[in-house]
């Protein structure tokens, strides 16, 4: 099978040079973009929805959906009245970046300012491609178990920051923080860790107030704040 | 990128002749194969453990444990007194029949009766790859949403059943049993799902005596019960 891996490579390759694209046109647009990354069920809908309630107002806001098929997540968001494009793989297992060019065309970028991506729920093959985001962030979630880093590390390890949802439920479930945090940290040093609830809304002041740093800090001419 | 098809259907051929030979090793031996597929932190070791504890004493358990990195889910099965063999992919999305061939030469197969194998963690990629197992099993769990069957469903068509685990959590999270019901439904008719919590025992008789039932079924002179 090893006449498989330049193959393999040449895709990656393209994806790469798609990539740089795609970053070029969000920086050229001053538009922060973040990649949202999880098993299935873990949040990532959800978080997009808890942070869009306690973003600044000014702030304009697009989604990206991805999906293998159905168009339920996108259909939640679209009813915050915000610009949102369902991207179905058809059965691939992650999103590329000619996808997100693909979406980009129905998206008003010069009128944005933050992009969400939600990627395919997986914690496996999302994490080989960029797509041009500034930001990869992993959302975990209590019910999955303490173990994930340690057994899916190439997700943790590409991680920007690490969103734990679902924390209402610690208390509820065995789950073991400092095991998990311990995995973090093998795999790179000092995670930008966010504890959160997005049913109880314990914890998204601070990983709202991170994202607006992000923004602030790549895009300071930007005033939407 | 249209010169990839026949490469990944090369593959996909090579995987069904290999998992067809395992297939035949299995039934020479007398062995009920069952492949056990999730999301990530679903329940699917949780899952094994407790259905080793209601089986019949008589009856020989092996586990096959795919993971992409580490051996925490081979230790826990280890710790019952069983042979197990694990299966690290190096980064590789799902389990294929050569893998499975490789892991056959440290299973005593002659002398057990039924082997789960436990496969990496994804609900998409792992549908593509017969092994050769008799049962393709697929865990979801009630905390990652009742809408999973509509946003992944090649892994749920092709389940011979379907294991709804975390189901102490159905009176505390949003969960529509009736959706996630539907959602299988229009599937395949009448599919087998078995409602459990393996926290608290529920549910797992049934699923014991059907996966008994199973193994009768296909090897009737076996007496192991």
């Amino acid at each position: 099978m090893g006449t498989n891996i330049p193959v393999v490579k040449a895709i990656l390759q393209a994806n790469e040079a798609v990539a740089a694209e795609n970053r070029a046109a969000f920086d050229a647009a001053g538009l922060l973009v973040v990649n949202l990354l999880s098993a299935p069920g873990a949040g990532k809908t959800s978080l997009i929805l808890t942070t869009l309630e306690r973003l600044p107002d000014a702030l304009r806001v697009g989604v990206i959906e991805g999906d293998i098929a159905s168009t339920l997540d996108a259909e939640r968001i679209a009813t915050r009245q915000i610009p949102v494009v369902q991207i179905n793989t058809g059965g691939a297992c992650h999103l590329d970046a000619p996808m997100i060019r693909s979406a980009l065309a129905h998206l008003p970028l010069a009128a944005l300012d933050l992009l969400f991506i939600e990627n395919v729920g997986n914690l496996i093959c999302p994490a080989e491609f960029d797509l041009g985001a500034h930001l990869n962030v992993v959302i975990a979630s209590v019910p999955e178990g303490h173990d994930k880093p340690y057994k899916y590390p190439g997700m943790f390890q590409k991680a920007d920051a690490i969103v734990l949802n679902k924390a209402d439920l610690l208390e509820l479930l065995d789950f073991d923080l400092a095991a998990f945090r311990h995995g973090l940290e093998i795999l790179r040093p000092d995670p930008r860790l966010f504890i959160v609830s997005c049913r109880t809304g314990q914890g998204i002041d601070a990983w709202v107030r991170w994202l607006m740093e992000q923004r602030n800090a790549r895009f300071p001419s930007a005033n939407a704040t």
